[in-house]
């Protein structure tokens, strides 16, 4: 086991002193591995100034170009959205999401993934993440800060792991990354397109959403990722039976 | 019992920045009542910036020359700090006395209070308090930005209202008031020349505050205060059997 990291991932900061004040409440909670997906301006001067002492953590910051870099190696990801958007998602309470997280980083990287301050996540940001984080809030005023909800998740972090209540089974195979994630759901949308299987549900969300999100729901480790892409094989043989799959 | 009413106090804030988002912090957690005492800047156009759609508890904040003023009608106050000063204080995590502070709300009026960014609060502010908060923290870097401090406690606050664990005891007599507790204070000192008693402590502490600080920790409603004052007059009385006491 080694120990644990908890990556945060910010998508397309627009203003950067909401960085610098992440950057300084992921370190006032004793995290450092911060994430910035096409943030719009960086590295800025107020970003460094509202960082204040955390500008070692700002200074370490990875910058990519999209979110699937930025979870490369990850087991489990949560993700926060301050919209209603709780359809077919696992949605958990922010503190027990930090036991959650704390435990499954001990397999493998863990993340938790933030919007942009206006526009939050889209779908399929949020269908990157095996659970999105719910903060319990004014319902008349729900929407916080962006800086302020890292300090939110980063706080029950640090309570989560000074004392742990949930502890991973040690024999359990590690959580699917991400990237293998991907690969599984963008295997299944080729086979749902070569058995010409179309959406005919009624409830607004596109299909491969819906199978997106009861997939992370479950949590797959590695070992049950091969087994579902064993099986998409198999039906992609079936038709096929002349080829090997490509 | 009327409906509960936790004001918050920020005491000589220097970024008005700070005091928007410290307002929207709040409301994000259905607190309302902003106290500011000694704002350097304010009213303020990036108060107003930062606060967002907390533009209403922003505009009602009052703005007072002293935290005594402050105070005014407060029962129970709890105060944060960043330092360790814990000497004689009841130091309180930030998740219990969220739960204190809501059950004491139920009887009369309750106030957190923030310092300063840098300075913090002195220690004749943090007597006012019948506890010191802790906010559990990376030891390396404990220093968290003051707006921050407001989500956290705002954020206890909201949860502890939703689920109380600490029911005040409806038939317990009201917590003394801060003005209460202060004229307890200057009659005690006053006794103390009186009767001529001098610090004999090694602590390094002021006798006053050292009393201050117990007497506080007692949590003494008016009773009990009435009856200390008593206590006292009589001791004066004593002294000077010709008089009434002044």
């Amino acid at each position: 086991m080694h120990s644990p990291e908890i990556r945060v991932v910010l998508v397309a900061p627009s203003h950067p002193g909401n960085i610098g004040a992440a950057a300084r409440a992921m370190k006032n909670m004793a995290l450092s591995e911060l994430v910035l997906v096409r943030p719009r301006h960086f590295p800025d001067a107020e970003a460094t100034a509202r960082a204040s002492g955390a500008d070692d953590v700002l200074g370490a910051a990875r910058v990519v170009g999209t979110l699937a870099e930025a979870l490369q190696g990850c087991g489990y990801v949560a993700a926060t959205t301050s919209r209603e958007r709780d359809q077919y998602f696992r949605i958990v309470d922010v503190r027990e999401a930090a036991a959650r997280i704390v435990a499954a980083a001990q397999r493998a990287p863990a993340a938790v993934v933030f919007g942009a301050e206006r526009t939050g996540l889209t779908n399929e940001e949020l269908e990157t993440a095996h659970a999105l984080i719910r903060i319990p809030a004014n319902d008349a005023y729900a929407s916080l800060n962006l800086a302020m909800a890292v300090q939110l998740v980063a706080y029950e972090l640090f309570r989560a792991h000074a004392q742990p209540v949930i502890t991973s089974s040690p024999g359990a195979a590690p959580l699917a990354s991400a990237e293998n994630m991907q690969r599984l759901f963008a295997h299944f949308e080729q086979v749902l397109e070569e058995v010409d299987f179309r959406d005919r549900t009624q409830s607004g969300t596109h299909l491969m959403s819906r199978i997106r999100r009861f997939l992370q729901r479950a949590e797959l480790d590695h070992n049950e990722v091969n087994i579902l892409r064993g099986f998409l094989t198999a039906v992609q043989n079936r038709r096929r039976p002349a080829g090997p799959r490509t």
